[in-house]
């Protein structure tokens, strides 16, 4: 066994075990090391060190490790051998049957940053995953959306901003907090809609109803605001309630293909991820169909560069039924009804920042987490959110916000100077 | 005979001839008003008047006709019943066998603001269209600029502005001159180019080399710029010998596809129209090997919301081999690439504007170009400029600027502030 000196200073996580360190028959050995090398090799340029069950260590990469890979048993080494390794890994995480010293964070941007496998076991694989996703049928819908966003109130009020605002924020400078750039969100993406007093809004999809909350209290409009999770409504209609915005915010408790009625500005912020592409024409109809011939829309979702569905493990335990489109792929959504694109924005830069927000608050309240579910959850948690910042500082996801209003509308706003005018 | 009362006070165009009124057997007039009704019923809400060679009148709409289109010739109306109409049009008009009297451009932006016809015929005719359209092969790709190009500077010189740039303009406000709208457009792609003096640059199609000028001038980069038109290289290259940057610029004479050399910027505005979707994959080699890991690349180019190719008067006589894409059609461009997005604006308005100026210079010159060329020409010039402002105003066609950068990089702006701080 090589020592790992650049390791042997960090603190050991308070959960781990002394490695166990048994006699195995030779061929055991053999294998775990050749699957060691065969995944190892696949986490990009950082160094790295694995630290097997029976005590090898297998290294990658020059220089002293930034983060050492514990596996506790053999079988959690050897299901990394999968097409898809990162759902044994994400349940090898959370299980704790492996575990990561040093630099987790790092080692996470160093596998994200990696080229991907593209020969044609990975390609079907991909195929496979785009044929297993949870579709988003009316019923399915409330199922995916309730696996993620009804764990209570209260566990998101641990770790995200007072408005509780559970999409990427909007950082004026990289040093803002995150409850000024969930605030500077909204007023971004409120500039961006040209919305004037009185005029209404449809929301689809409004998490807590912090945007909808926003634009009636600060743009005097009024707003329809339509989400399929139950805890999520009845905690934004109790907001409306106390701020006195009754009057100006409905919040339906519904799916996004019920919308009725017309509305001066349609949006949606982080909603289309989890409508998957086999419903894009069902939105398309929706916004046609909701917006008045001079109103405008925005659409604020996780995007990619090429299409690529989400890893088998985020798709199982995290956000099944999501899947996080190309530019392109979003295209028939607008151009099915002759919606003219005016302006796209990337801020998956500003997501990074985001998630690094909610990471360290995550952390700072991991005990409650776990007393509240355990720590699986915790772990799962972790992982989630330290690949999610990994993801967006690697640009293996984006975040676009698209602005778009009818093709024969001239009311569209001449420059966007006005979006930066003034303090927001 | 109906009469037009309210054209009638209209002064009649210096070429035309008074309308000869002939005999025609009786199944001819009845042909002639039922060709005429049916092309008049697509030409918008606006109320029109068709006058026929026998003198007989067919209005549509209601209210005064603000504008009559007058046949000289039974041919020139019967052709019109093609289903792609826009080509025996424009080559009536362009003769003068065609003539409208009272709001040209109403007409257009009328017709062009009508539903367009979706049956089969008209989808069989737009994919014929297609097949039609004149390959940008290597030499292909010279003849078709050669075709609009290479008319001689001194015919672009009477109605551009100074700098010579025929492209779309910004008007930082509606009312700014077109010089001023030039040259801030330059620095609009300029600032989202984000260069550093010392910095390279490679444009491709660089036009009369005014953009290339601007950025080695104002923003201290080096720029290797590439046109096939040799008639604009020529020009920009007697424009940087007289300013000195000879050091800081090369003009190429030679093909975007034969790029070389790697460059911290990739910029090309208006030469995507050009390219064909036949040739995005090769485009996309291009940028790929030309730029630096942190390089930031711009498409400026005339799109559309719905793939359409151009009619097929614009095809065949104003630009060959020409196709705006739509954002999605683009994609390819970038995915092949893993580039992101970070950026897109959609200037469409800034279009109409500059071609309306364009307008009212080449109609304060047409006695010139008349000389130059003949009548035909500032006819088919005169459609095509209207033409062109009408597409815009009507959303037909969009302008749209496209930044990207690498996946990897994480040298992007943080927001978009800086393009909007201080006077252009």
């Amino acid at each position: 066994m090589k020592s790992s000196r650049s390791l042997a200073s960090l603190p050991r996580p308070v959960s781990e075990s002394p490695h166990r360190v048994e006699p195995l028959p030779r061929l055991g050995a053999a294998l775990q090391r050749a699957v060691a090398r065969r995944v190892i090799g696949t986490l990009g340029d950082a160094p790295v060190a694995f630290l097997l069950p029976d005590g090898q260590e297998i290294r990658h990469g020059s220089g002293p490790p930034i983060a050492r890979v514990v596996f506790r048993d053999a079988a959690a080494l050897l299901r990394l051998i999968a097409i898809s390794p990162e759902l044994p890994f994400g349940d090898g995480y959370a299980a704790g049957r492996i575990d990561v010293e040093g630099d987790f964070q790092g080692l996470l941007d160093s596998a994200f940053a990696a080229p991907e496998p593209s020969d044609l076991l990975h390609r079907a694989a991909a195929r496979w995953r785009t044929l297993r996703r949870r579709r988003n049928s009316l019923r399915g819908a409330r199922e995916n959306i309730h696996h993620h966003y009804d764990l209570g109130n209260d566990f998101y009020a641990l770790w995200l901003d007072r408005e509780m605002v559970y999409t990427c924020a909007y950082f004026t400078t990289p040093d803002a907090s995150l409850e000024a750039a969930q605030l500077a969100k909204m007023e971004h993406v409120a500039r961006k809609l040209r919305l004037s007093p009185g005029e209404s809004v449809v929301e689809a999809g409004c998490g807590w109803g912090s945007l909808a909350l926003y634009l009636a209290r600060r743009y005097g409009v009024r707003v329809r605001a339509f989400n399929i999770s139950a805890e999520q409504i009845a905690y934004a209609r109790e907001r409306a309630r106390k701020e006195h915005l009754g009057d100006r915010i409905e919040f339906v408790e519904d799916d996004y293909r019920n919308v009725s009625g017309r509305y001066d500005a349609f949006v949606s912020v982080g909603m289309l991820e989890h409508v998957g592409p086999e419903h894009y024409a069902d939105l398309s109809r929706v916004i046609d169909r909701s917006l008045t011939p001079d109103g405008r829309g925005l659409l604020h979702f996780i995007g990619r560069n090429r299409p690529r569905e989400f890893s088998r493990w985020v798709q199982r335990r995290i956000f099944p039924g999501a899947y996080a489109p190309t530019l392109c792929e979003v295209g028939p959504v607008l151009e099915a009804a002759d919606l003219a694109v005016l302006d796209v924005e990337n801020l998956r830069l500003h997501y990074a920042k985001t998630l690094e927000h909610w990471l360290a608050r995550f952390e700072a309240h991991r005990d409650e987490v776990a007393q509240r579910f355990d720590d699986a959850f915790v772990r799962a948690w972790r992982l989630y959110l330290a690949g999610s910042i990994a993801a967006f500082r690697t640009g293996t996801l984006q975040l676009f916000q698209i602005v778009f209003a009818r093709a024969r509308s001239n009311a569209v706003p001449w420059t966007r100077a006005d979006l930066y005018a003034g303090a927001a």
